[in-house]
């Protein structure tokens, strides 16, 4: 039987179903996509996304770099070019580095199309079916859905109210591969571990010897205090550690970086060859000009300032607005983007989120469950403040309020 | 045993081995990249890469756009953007593909960064080991980097002096997921196959119920005459084809995009956010400026007139300098950017290699061995002209002529 001869529809129509690989099946099912596009509803007061506020990018000093690196170096910045990055950014990067307190060469930095690349690559370098793969509960969504492509055998990390407790951790780390983790600001409680736990974490890591992916897109959003020192500073012979261009220059660059011992960089720039060969050129020369022309010192503090009035309003509004309930309380993050809010076993997220969605003032958030490799939990949600205005995070958090309310009345 | 308690060495200096999953193990022992690296190699004559030349980017029009995008579009421009790519890009790509004569819509197109990260994607959504994959014999030495990395069971596609023969296509193709075809100026061979050659894949696509994957990276550098329609026009509901900037406007934007049906590109587009979340918001809203400006029409005949002329002195070097012998001969391409040389089964290529880099003016390429899946031969080489002035294409063919000549007497 020849398929050819039995088709009556124009080809242009037909739907043929496509042979996926076991890998990007799993990828179909998962659920974040759904999420986003509520978010993102025109007209809805969103804390949903995670985008960094369009009021911290540093407009005119991209402009300037743009126009300068297309008039001195343009045949350079529309060329192919290495791997692992242009040696200019990752020595502008290597100072920023070791200024904060980590020994860092340009060796042991490569540059990626974003964290988002980065978290595909590591689910590259090391999972695979079955792999023991230690991880937060809860944890960043978006690395979920770049790691479910490997499908790992996911072992969940143990904690407390202040974050990741290595004190807690024992011999169900044995045998594993690597730890996931976000210890500065995480996504999506906003928790910081302590310096004392990052030092725990790394000789855990010593004792059942597996390798700490940190991933640290927040790092430099602090409110007032800087956080503790990165885990390379704990455990730099078995620390992979990924940061971002997107909330102190701009996402839309897609521009991340990895800091690793040199052995594991190598290993790194074979891998990101075959995935795309290399990031953008001349994205790279810009932001390398931005960082020499004092971006991090001149820029970010502002953008500090913005992130902690915001975090302030709805910390806030949640003080005034939420019901007093013994089983409802949020983390009062010191740095980063999000607020995650424990709501009592009876609620569900998503119906709250349903019910929010219909208020004369509709609001959005991700519902918690989005958030668990392991154990999922119905009753959670994570709040982002950033690309809010202050009158509408107080709106927003009053509809909250009051469709909880409801909900606990019913 | 802690082995922390047992270091002596300071930690930054400790090398512990990575617990790498098979596929980036597999990674790691290409070879591709060494070839990449001596073909670089400063003062020597390099016929060995694939860059389009510097001659051909548009600077200005790139600077317009950049200034033009940052002037007006800004915020989005640096801002997260959606998986599928920017609706204008995807609507400019679609009128020109369409214009071309295969019917496209925009929610045919979905945007990806460069076509490595194409070949990426393709391998994540069909691939994983044991998958039945049919491959050309040579092909695409990056596409193999990437297909590597999912471990698939090639199965060699036939093919003859005229490049992929689909009449010589049997019971072997039964039970594939994918055929990998570039039928137009072929890389490594230049080659391209005739309309009535597409129309066959089709059929045999549809009996041996396969999809095609087709990379175009060249299509649009013909250099006299237009090259046959794209595989889409001959088998839309099962065509997925790879199209890239990297050659028309600049490969260090890294730009590239799919045309499919559009269930394909829904689920591409899940995978898309998996692997990096999107392609920079702001190379794309610059190379739609771009296109918009007139891209296409103004400036691709430029570019195909340095690639006839490169390609022509190739040609006439090789026939004044190769030595006469019956086993010796090479592919006469009519577009693109490579000519293949096949010498005498005697003759091992990288040993020629080795040999031009020792001349007086050292003369790199790329030996054929890196291009087979299956069934290597070591008696081919890849010979890129484009980015060699007329004068250093002569001394180069004249050095490797030499070369051989001294093998073939030895």
């Amino acid at each position: 039987m020849n398929s050819s001869c039995c088709r009556t529809t124009h080809p242009f129509d037909s739907i043929i179903p496509l042979p996926m690989s076991q890998s990007a099946a799993r990828c179909q099912r998962s659920q974040a996509s759904q999420f986003f596009n509520l978010a993102g509803r025109p007209g809805v007061i969103s804390f949903g996304g995670g985008l960094p506020t369009a009021e911290g990018f540093p407009v005119d000093a991209i402009r300037a770099a743009a126009d300068w690196v297309l008039e001195k170096e343009a045949e350079r910045a529309l060329q192919y070019s290495a791997s692992a990055g242009e040696p200019e950014l990752r020595e502008a990067l290597a100072r920023w580095e070791a200024q904060k307190g980590v020994p860092t060469k340009a060796e042991n930095i490569i540059i990626c199309s974003g964290s988002q690349q980065g978290l595909d690559l590591i689910g590259n370098l090391f999972l695979e079916p079955g792999a023991k793969f230690l991880i937060e509960r809860p944890t960043y969504m978006g690395a979920l859905e770049a790691f479910e492509l490997r499908g790992p055998n996911y072992v969940t990390l143990p904690s407390d109210e202040f974050g990741l407790n290595p004190d807690m951790m024992g011999e169900e780390c044995r045998g594993a591969r690597l730890a996931y983790v976000m210890p500065t600001f995480q996504n999506p409680t906003g928790l910081t571990i302590s310096a004392e736990r990052r030092r725990k974490l790394a000789e855990k890591a010593r004792e059942y010897d597996f390798w700490i992916f940190e991933d640290n897109p927040y790092g430099e959003l602090y409110y007032d205090e800087e956080p503790p020192l990165s885990m390379r500073a704990f455990a730099p012979e078995r620390t992979i550690t990924l940061n971002t261009m997107s909330k102190v220059l701009s996402p839309g660059l897609r521009l991340g970086y990895f800091l690793a011992p040199k052995h594991v960089i190598d290993v790194m720039e074979r891998l990101k060859f075959a995935l795309d060969l290399h990031t953008s050129t001349f994205t790279q020369l810009l932001t390398a000009r931005c960082l020499e022309k004092g971006l991090m010192e001149n820029h970010l503090p502002e953008v500090r300032q913005i992130y902690k009035m915001h975090a302030e309003v709805m910390l806030e509004a949640l003080e005034e607005s939420m019901p007093k309930h013994s089983e409802i309380r949020w983390t009062k993050p010191r740095g980063g983007m999000f607020i995650w809010l424990t709501l009592p076993k009876s609620i569900d997220a998503v119906e709250l989120l349903e019910r929010c969605l219909e208020a004369p003032e509709p609001v959005a958030f991700f519902p918690g469950i989005a958030f668990y490799a392991t154990e999922k939990e119905s009753n959670t949600v994570r709040l982002s403040f950033v690309t809010v205005t202050p009158e509408r995070i107080r709106t927003g958090i009053r509809t909250i309020a009051e469709c909880l309310k409801s909900m606990l009345k019913a």
